[in-house]
């Protein structure tokens, strides 16, 4: 019967059998200690010479008998550092051949390359595990806070027949006799589906094929993707956002305190309500702060964004903002134009720490303005018939919001690369190894 | 304010605003009954002639006042059966262009071609709605079924580097400069995570490039993982899918009753413990019952399976039977081959109403066992390495399971055909809508 290592410290004085990884193992003359690790945690094993024979990332079987601690030798960096096992038999259940690094230490010192070549031995590390259960926890967070506001989970498509808005960026899936594509966002069937559901969300998978390999880009990411209709304006679109965004933070602070405190970090701070400004304003401010002129820009630069992020955090108190109404013709086609000012959309991003966290706005309902949108973007309507297809049936007004679970997780641990944010990350030159390593003879169908 | 349909039997006697779809109208003279339809119920709005400027699925705001109906008017189908409203004012926010078939029927009754050409209009329909929710549940209650056993959620990736077992059902993605593929499974993904997390499960997109087009079978498919470690034996596997099964039919008992009862069906009958017999046996059950001699055949067929499920109702009272043991040199390299009969492996297949629901079985978790298979399965060890690498730094005992939501939603509800279970099914001929009609001059790159 095994009892997992979380639970030993209910057990003391009783003789349990504990399974896991070997951690690590330190010999002091003829006493040996283990670190065994198993999914809820690491326990200190003594052994005699007989520990000798178990190395690094071998799967045991360990049976001894739990005892508490002396007060000066407790750990009290972990929850079971008040107890040790006092090992009696060994079983080996699977043997590891000799580790390449050391996976002992707190931080787990290899470059980014070899934290990937050797991905199924570095995710083990406590401190890359970490971060994946931040990410679960985020994304379990993103569904709860939107299924308590009655939105339906629905499962969006990954290949769509044609790029709805050109696009570059797209991957071709050769399709028996045909070309197909990767969907680079679910957002016109989220957007479709308001007229069904009303309220949806979606965590999918979006594909994009980004011809450069930078720190924050991957080529598969997991999106989190919000939609829903009858708004009255699109300040209801951001608010949702804000719940959205706050709700998960406040879930990664009470479940993830463990994790978190690994990293040194603490999630971000938000002021009661997320300060929001509309671009040139934004650029007005940047301007008086720093003298640099960036009124008449489409988007923010990177240095604006932290710009504006200063600027929050000291008037408001925030590491977070909002940056709304952008020019309208540098957004797709289906952006709500202001009815005040249509030169600019109602659609909004939201800033933390100096970076984009998630993009959201209210779209065109009405189906002859999104007609003469099309036209005037010069998108096909045949390439998008499902989506006008729902507004030409009746659609109400709407809008909705999405971010990448990697980027998220990512800023809220303060990682410097968005691959380490990602189990199995891929990019234009790596999909699990290197591909000129993997295809050096291989060339696509072309 | 907006007052959802649902709530409206708690408002008799006040003035309120209800928001919706025109689900249909029918003039009785100068009255027109109007049947309003919002993501929580269906109401019953009472106009005079001004009633005859709405048309169905035009998008509306209605003011009116909320009146108990006369007992012999209530309507017992529908929870807001017992209440109707007097429309005093209405207020269009999207018109809809005429219908091109009847939606206000019971039963949508239109061929598949239609059902799919429509599918932002269809998918309105209640019944067909209905499908998603217990779709949504099917989903909700696996998470739900996991977690409770402490597994860790995961994101599958979808682009792999190769395709690890060969498999001529393999959709090839133009990647840069080289060659991916679509994974047809997260089997060596999820098994390689056992080493990181003992116990996961995901939610995730496959890809099978079917050649042919059958009422079973997607080319995207939402399957249902799991995987864990430190199992005893292969039973444990399979108890574990039973659990997970049962949680699911559960809770589609508890919160779909209304959509079950619109398709007239129940969730199958399981036994106490779900009946479980290997493949011999179950063939000479067949051979017994039928005459049908199946007993050197290395896969149950249609018949078989419909047979086998005969005999477990029958004789256990249950809809659903594994079948276990099947010839290891036809299944993949992975499979567990038994202790006691090593040509037949430790895998099983949970039969329900006839027809395959599940499979699973333990795995190899020996890395020298591990090797050896992969040369007798002729597997290039270069295109699995980073699953390898798990086993070669030390794996425990482990076993799985999966399934498709689409599948299970469809025999829950005995749908026809899977298409009806997909919000967009894709198969060789339909990416939305016929890839012959949207690509007639397009040939995919060779």
């Amino acid at each position: 019967m095994r009892t997992l290592i979380a639970q030993t410290i209910t057990k003391i004085g009783e003789t349990i059998t504990v399974k896991g990884w070997v951690n690590s193992r330190r010999d002091h003359g003829k006493i040996v200690f283990i670190d065994l690790r198993d999914r809820s945690g690491v326990i200190q094993i003594v052994f005699g010479e007989e520990g000798k024979t178990l190395k690094p990332e071998y799967v045991v079987s360990i049976t001894g008998l739990i005892k508490a601690r002396p007060e000066k030798l407790v750990n009290k960096n972990i929850p079971t550092g008040g107890v040790e096992m006092e090992g009696q038999k060994i079983e080996i259940i699977s043997q590891a051949e000799e580790l390449p690094f050391d996976m002992s230490k707190e931080n787990l010192e290899v470059e980014l390359p070899t934290l990937l070549d050797y991905r199924s031995l570095t995710l083990r590390h406590p401190k890359v595990q970490a971060i994946f259960k931040v990410q679960e926890v985020v994304i379990d967070a993103f569904r709860k806070a939107l299924k308590s506001k009655d939105f339906t989970e629905f499962q969006a498509p990954s290949i769509i027949s044609s790029a709805p808005e050109g696009g570059a960026e797209i991957f071709e899936v050769k399709y028996f006799d045909y070309k197909t594509y990767l969907a680079q966002s679910p957002q016109l069937y989220k957007s479709l589906l308001v007229s069904i559901f009303e309220r949806v969300f979606s965590v999918n998978k979006v594909f994009r094929a980004e011809p450069s390999v930078t720190t924050r880009h991957l080529t598969e990411v997991v999106s989190l993707d919000a939609e829903f209709g009858f708004i009255e304006d699109w300040t209801e679109v951001k608010d949702m956002a804000e719940f959205t965004i706050k709700f998960i933070l406040n879930e990664v602070k009470e479940r993830c305190q463990k994790e978190l405190s690994m990293f040194g970090v603490e999630v971000p701070e938000v002021s009661e309500k997320i300060p929001f400004l509309k671009l040139r304003e934004a650029q007005q401010i940047i301007f008086e702060r720093t003298g640099r002129d960036c009124r008449q820009e489409k988007d923010p630069s990177p240095e604006d964004e932290r710009e504006i992020c200063k600027w929050s955090k000291e008037k408001y108190g925030s590491d977070l903002v909002f940056i709304t109404h952008y020019p309208t013709k540098y957004r797709p086609f289906y952006t709500y134009p202001d009815d005040a000012d249509p030169e600019y959309n109602q659609g909004f991003d939201l800033i933390g720490k100096g970076v984009e966290w998630m993009t959201g706005g209210r779209r065109i309902h009405d189906y002859k303005t999104l007609l003469e949108h099309v036209k005037t973007w010069g998108i096909s309507e045949k390439n998008i018939e499902l989506y006008l297809q729902a507004y030409r049936y009746g659609m109400p007004p709407l809008g909705g919001f999405a971010f990448g679970a990697e980027r998220i997780t990512m800023h809220i641990l303060n990682l410097k690369n968005i691959r380490e944010a990602s189990l199995f990350p891929r990019d234009m030159e790596r999909v699990d190894f290197a591909l000129k390593t993997l295809q050096p003879d291989k060339k696509p169908s072309n």
